[in-house]
């Protein structure tokens, strides 16, 4: 089954990217862990866990950062100092291979370029400045603005109205399908990127296009 | 700091148990994990991430319900045989060795004790029933009827609702924080398992009362 082309229409053209997982490679962290005599995989269940505790926050109608919430699980999982060196090793991750072309091919049709994270608007900035790709970022926005962590509906909506376009002229990118799922919810066109080449499971809604990298998924969109 | 004592006034004294890993005991499944060649550590991601995107489904107003949520993560980490494999030992798991004395020490002191679960009654009547315990529990309650998994709170006051009591005669007993947040903000009491004796996360609500299991709550709950 072929998805359908995302078209987008009118002369505003918005991607919004999500970042952790999406831009920056997590995979790197792997090493953190083992440095503090933690198992690698433990990446997994803490990158998940804090996920599930934002998320439990915002299903409870409240709200606590990015930051607080990711300490909290990792304090339930390894020692202080131990903490400390993994949430280090966070703030110095690279990006995947295919980000740097895929963005400046995006770039270069026109697409304006606005991350939008759970995290800090930092994150992504030390991490696109990091790449040299920051020249190509119109905006830096994040769900503290709105107090909901994605995928509520109001930070794609906040985007949107902070970008000025209405939710059917953006796409949301992003890696994790529970992002694509709530980007749908809130009226925009959504892009799975499916490095892993894993199952989309299908309580989600489905993204309108997918493709297994950034850049395979800008060829698609610029087309 | 000693936790102030729950009080829990009235006639109309319900406990509201949470049923995954409160009363089962998941880490048997491990074994199902390794039987399929797996790492028995992958239980622990999976269960994160399982809870990650049904409380996602949630926060972005939708609804699946647990075996299908599970269903789907659990497919993008093993083949289809090995999650058949894994969701089979789910439907067998056994109660850990302080619920048995526990709910009985809590029945006998006149609480009302009723599951509520994110997922499908069938498995908390299934797990009492082969833990001998099914004659102390009055009803089965999940999240299905209201489509909100905890910790929106929807479910707790619906609980509350069924069961005839205001939602401050009602104690929601759980090891998860992001449970005894939920039930907090929906105006219960919330007791905290602390099995494993791990720190509580401080962007969630404290619980009003903590013991290292069961029993030893059971002792607190009916003093």
């Amino acid at each position: 089954m072929t998805p359908p082309a995302v078209r987008l229409p009118g002369v505003q053209r918005v991607a919004l990217l999500d970042v952790n997982e999406t831009l920056s490679d997590m995979t790197v962290l792997r090493a953190a862990f083992e440095r503090v005599g933690a198992r690698p995989e433990l990446l997994d269940t803490w990158f998940a866990a804090t996920l599930r505790d934002g998320m439990a926050l915002t299903a409870s109608g409240t709200y606590a950062d990015f930051a607080g919430v990711a300490r909290g699980v990792l304090r339930t999982l390894l020692d202080d100092e131990a903490v400390d060196g993994v949430l280090a090793g966070f703030q110095e991750l690279p990006v995947h291979a295919d980000v740097e072309p895929g963005l400046r091919r995006l770039h270069e049709a026109g697409v304006r370029l606005v991350t939008l994270t759970n995290g800090s608007s930092a994150i992504p900035k030390g991490l696109l400045e990091r790449a040299g790709l920051s020249d190509l970022i119109e905006r830096y926005l994040d769900v503290g603005a709105v107090g909901h962590w994605k995928p509520h509906p109001a930070p794609y909506r906040y985007a949107c109205e902070e970008l000025g376009v209405s939710p059917d002229e953006a796409v949301l990118i992003a890696v994790h399908p529970w992002d694509i799922h709530g980007a749908k919810r809130a009226g925009l066109r959504a892009a799975w990127l499916d490095r892993a080449g894993t199952p989309y499971p299908d309580v989600f809604e489905a993204p309108d296009l997918t493709a297994t990298d950034l850049t395979a998924l800008a060829a698609k969109l610029a087309a």
